[in-house]
């Protein structure tokens, strides 16, 4: 049987939902104050599992240092302390919900996560908000 | 791949553990304290999930200000501030258990929220007792 | 100077809001959802801080362990799954508000550890609504 | 002896940390990635503190629902889901730091509350950084 | 469908990662400050899941005092306040890794839960490390 | 008024309360499980609280990000992933309580720190056991 190892890192960021295809008012109906036109943000909680056979040398699945170390290059050094509408090439054109940010994520760190382990990313935006994929 | 969405929220109730069927001396063997006959009570943390495909122009599965009304309306409406066993219909005759309450809460969401979508309930009744509906 | 050592420990129970002075309609004005009839509940976390000068034989100001026998012995078996409104005395004549409940732990506690320490009692009746006694 | 009670809300912002006086040299220096000209944000979690006597005869210092009000009417409508920079006019000539947010959270909400009761605020900007006004 | 019950405990371990067959300068390479060799420590905080289905009488999957009681009599007081390199059988020859632990753990618990009942073990070795086994 | 501004960190350390000039049953009756020859250990979590009034150019009392630095190399570096027995001086003759830990980086970063700012010190050895040095 497989085990996960899972990493929490956090990252800072600022963001506006707003889709450039929408009247003002659609846009306002629908996304309420996360519309706010000078942004507003959050501080994000990041989960990062992966599954696989402990190694019976070192009893681990993935070196959880090694672990962080991916995601602080790949993720937090990208999107911490950033505007994503404005200072990211990944939310240009999609719409940062947790959502598409958990999957852009997953996205990124799936190219640097041996293929052998299994990968997963949950994304606290808030507290009582929360997302992960891919769902179980 | 599907994403999860989750909102976690909260009520507070009274409730006691007590078997009609049985005697006080069984009841009292296997409830324990939970059976006292003037009730006591938790502060329950309720988080729903909820699986889908992101919305392309919304990059939402379900809007979480939605998800948190739907709750609001259907369970804290229900259960907040209530005497289980006094107060609602649901458990007239059924154990208020967490196993109980996760599965009727469940059954409520689950005429409310879109059929396309998959949905799970998680309940704590302590910080260190909780329960999830369905198992994985 | 002097240190400071605090112990968490946690209770459940059931409690109404009702000043019996005071007819149904203001009782529910006031107290609103904490005035049902049938009682509603709460899991109280309580945090006990009691302040001395460390004894240089153990390093202790008070062993954690005594201090949470204390707390068991005085306060969690004669609160832990109870009504505090029908199964106390402390509060047949005295709203079980979270203010009054602090102070009556508070005194309990007083008569039960030294003298030469001072006391303090924090008491969570939701992770948001939280009382401290004696204020700073 | 008082009691304090206190609630805890919480509001999302974005802000940007950044002296107008200096050089953009010297602001990146001092500031680092908080001085990121499109702005980054948080999670804000905010507890208030009031203490005084409770009242004979509801048991409260004071109503933790209209101290909730207090702060939602005043502080939440104003600050959440804002740029302080930008949308706020507090900030317009005041660094948004976390200790400047808290001095600034206090007074406004110093005017809303009975000059009887001792106010405290504490304002979380991550799980890591917090601020404490006025100092113990 | 099934339901999951989840019952939270801790203890708190000394432990040293350190494969004897290799050379001291490759344990301190792959391991790094978990190789002192005067051993380091932590609180584990263990988290049992157990999926089933709810007794009609009692509304229990499992009852959590039971299971409470079933992880303190085998897991708490083999492993609470040990030494997991000296203390114990179990790590002797096997590396106290939290995957490792928590396999221990499983083989140890599966043997004393129904086999009717699903087991999943997730260890906390920090907030930000933990595993889970098996994984999904 | 001034402002108090805190910094969260952690650090893992293996102890054992110990007191040379007893017999091994006092100590052991005195520290229970604490006086396990081979060491246990904790997650420490530390607060570090600094008081004073913050600077009208940059909104800080002090820089959060310089005092997180000030405890990494002062505390953390010597602390982490270590035997408080063994691998450190200051606990050679002095018991590894948690008060005392507290004393001892209180006295540490009191050294560190402007002399025209306040300092305090919190330390949790567990979730639920923790000290506050000064007392209030």
């Amino acid at each position: 049987m497989k085990v996960t190892v899972c990493r929490k890192e956090h990252f800072n960021a600022a963001h506006r939902l707003h889709n450039a295809g929408w009247s003002d008012e659609k846009n306002q109906t629908v996304f309420g104050k996360c519309n706010n036109p000078n942004f507003h943000g959050h501080n994000y909680e990041l989960i990062v599992k992966v599954s696989g056979h402990p190694d019976p040398e070192t009893g681990y699945v993935m070196d959880m240092k090694i672990l962080s170390n991916v995601i602080s290059e790949n993720v937090l050094d990208r999107f911490d302390h950033k505007n994503l509408n404005l200072d990211t090439d990944e939310f240009k054109d999609l719409m940062p919900t947790a959502e598409n940010i958990a999957v852009v994520i997953w996205n990124i760190l799936r190219e640097k996560i041996s293929k052998q382990l299994e990968l997963k990313v949950i994304l606290y935006e808030t507290e009582r908000n929360f997302v992960e994929y891919p769902a179980d």
